[in-house]
């Protein structure tokens, strides 16, 4: 009974969040430019407002307000750091849709930017999104310290660039080509990276804004590692199970590419149950940490998802 | 007889500037990973390496570090700050030349990366270059105060995205694209960003490391923008005048696109008699700064920008 009334709290409270982050990420889009800023062009702009704007579970900037709850912290203090890890995500689904890479022409059931707009605005959209993920971060809005600022900025570049989720596109994008199968541990490492740092680090930057000690730090970063992998099989499931209806980009893509999924590998059955295992471990991370309920809403979105269907 | 001396050793030390950001790149492109970072992918390294390393004049480098030298500072302790600078230029470079955007098979004498590589993996070679950027310069190695590390990265990412560098190349292509004729004014704003928006946060960068004083930053500043614009001048005679063994990469392309220079719109004259005016007045700013002698370096920097041969 209190898991039900939970999961309903937990809808309301993601869906709430969404909306503050809309709202924030619309005004950090606004065509009003800043001291610095010559003048923002405005096809390019609309490009990053279609990209960034109208959409998203916004899971990730949940996690950092979440997060940094844990340490009591209101969500408006979280906010532009979580809204700087939503532009760098943004930006990467803009990239990895590009006709030379995954080649989508829907996204969250809208066209993607190229096709949208065209493949050169739609380079810099995703180069400015990246770019403006760095500047909100580093702004003194986000937080009074610079010492917090500039490690915000610092932890976010090595989970987004070559050694984290960019160098993991990299790794999937090569074994699709070049057929080279890769082995399971390959596999888990590739979207550890392409998936699981970003998630990782939406964690790691709430838990940084709660000044989280060493022990916190090292446990939360566990905590979104693992929901980091489980969240790789459930769209991994999401993709062998779906239709694009329900799913707002083609679906069935990776058994068609041939794709190393943990699927592949484990079979349905077996996906499942890891991805059950995985949720599991993390809550037992947060529960180790004794912040009793305050540790509800990051435990119910641990559940969300492994239990997403969109 | 003075000028024709300082012209020799400028040459020296830009070169010699050059080998140290060379040495300095080729130690942050090693395969060795740090912490933080799963691993980095040796293909996409490669990529990136083959983008930063083994050419160039290092401009912007040596604008970092020689106007850090205005303060007093040893080239070292400006270098990581002018490798973030150069990352980014390096990261422009592989994006505009892919095939969306300006289409270019040669840069440097060599084939650009999309062509050494591939089109996926030369997009994500610039995403990677661009976060490392930011990484770099808000790594504790790069300054002892995060303060100024992290408005390093603020300036870096306002010269670099939407209102800066990206912005300007959004509007140039735009205005290539749609034949829409740009007016003088409005050719000169789009070059103020696409080009003269980084090379002034290179002189910035040095600025701010030196603890620049706010009339000293404007001054800076207004130097910065101002060999920004004769650079930009002087890259439009270069097209328009050599061929592409001297240039090692594809010449006369502007008249053939149709493109907004300062040519098109004072003719060749007119463009050299402004870019020489340009220097000027940038020399005259510096020197109204009274750092004496320690300011030849980037004089002869600014007329460097202004002669250049390719």
């Amino acid at each position: 009974m209190r898991e039900k009334t939970l999961g309903a709290n937990f809808e309301q409270r993601l869906s709430a969040t969404a909306i503050q982050v809309e709202a924030a990420l619309e005004s950090l889009l606004s065509p009003q430019t800043r001291k610095g800023e010559t003048r923002r062009p405005a096809r390019l702009l609309a490009a990053m407002r279609h990209a960034a704007l109208g959409g998203g579970k916004r899971l990730r900037p949940f996690l950092t307000i979440e997060t940094a709850a844990l340490f009591g912290l209101a969500p408006e203090v979280a906010m532009r750091a979580a809204c700087a890890v939503e532009l760098v995500h943004c930006y990467s689904l803009v990239h990895d849709d590009l006709p030379a890479m995954d080649d989508d022409d829907l996204r969250r059931g809208r066209p993607t930017v190229h096709k949208a707009y065209d493949e050169a605005t739609a380079i810099l959209a995703g180069d400015c999104l990246l770019t403006y993920a760095f500047e909100v971060a580093a702004d003194p809005a986000t937080h009074d310290d610079p010492a917090l600022r500039v490690e915000l900025v610092r932890l976010l570049a090595l989970a987004s660039g070559l050694g984290g989720m960019a160098g993991g596109q990299a790794l999937d994008l090569e074994a699709e080509r070049r057929q080279h199968k890769l082995s399971f541990e390959e596999t888990l490492e590739m979207q550890a990276m392409k998936t699981g740092a970003l998630l990782a680090h939406a964690v790691e930057a709430g838990a940084l804004l709660g000044r989280a000690d060493a022990r916190q730090m090292a446990a939360l970063l566990r905590f979104g590692r693992l929901i980091g992998q489980a969240f790789q099989i459930a769209d991994d499931l999401l993709d062998a199970c779906s239709d694009a209806a329900t799913l707002g980009k083609r679906a069935g893509k990776d058994a068609e590419r041939n794709k190393a999924t943990v699927i592949a590998m484990l079979g349905l059955d077996g996906a499942e149950q890891r991805r059950d295992a995985l949720i599991e471990d993390a809550v037992a991370e947060l529960q180790s940490l004794d912040f009793g309920t305050r540790a509800d809403a990051l435990i119910e979105a641990a559940r969300f998802v492994a239990g997403r269907r969109s």
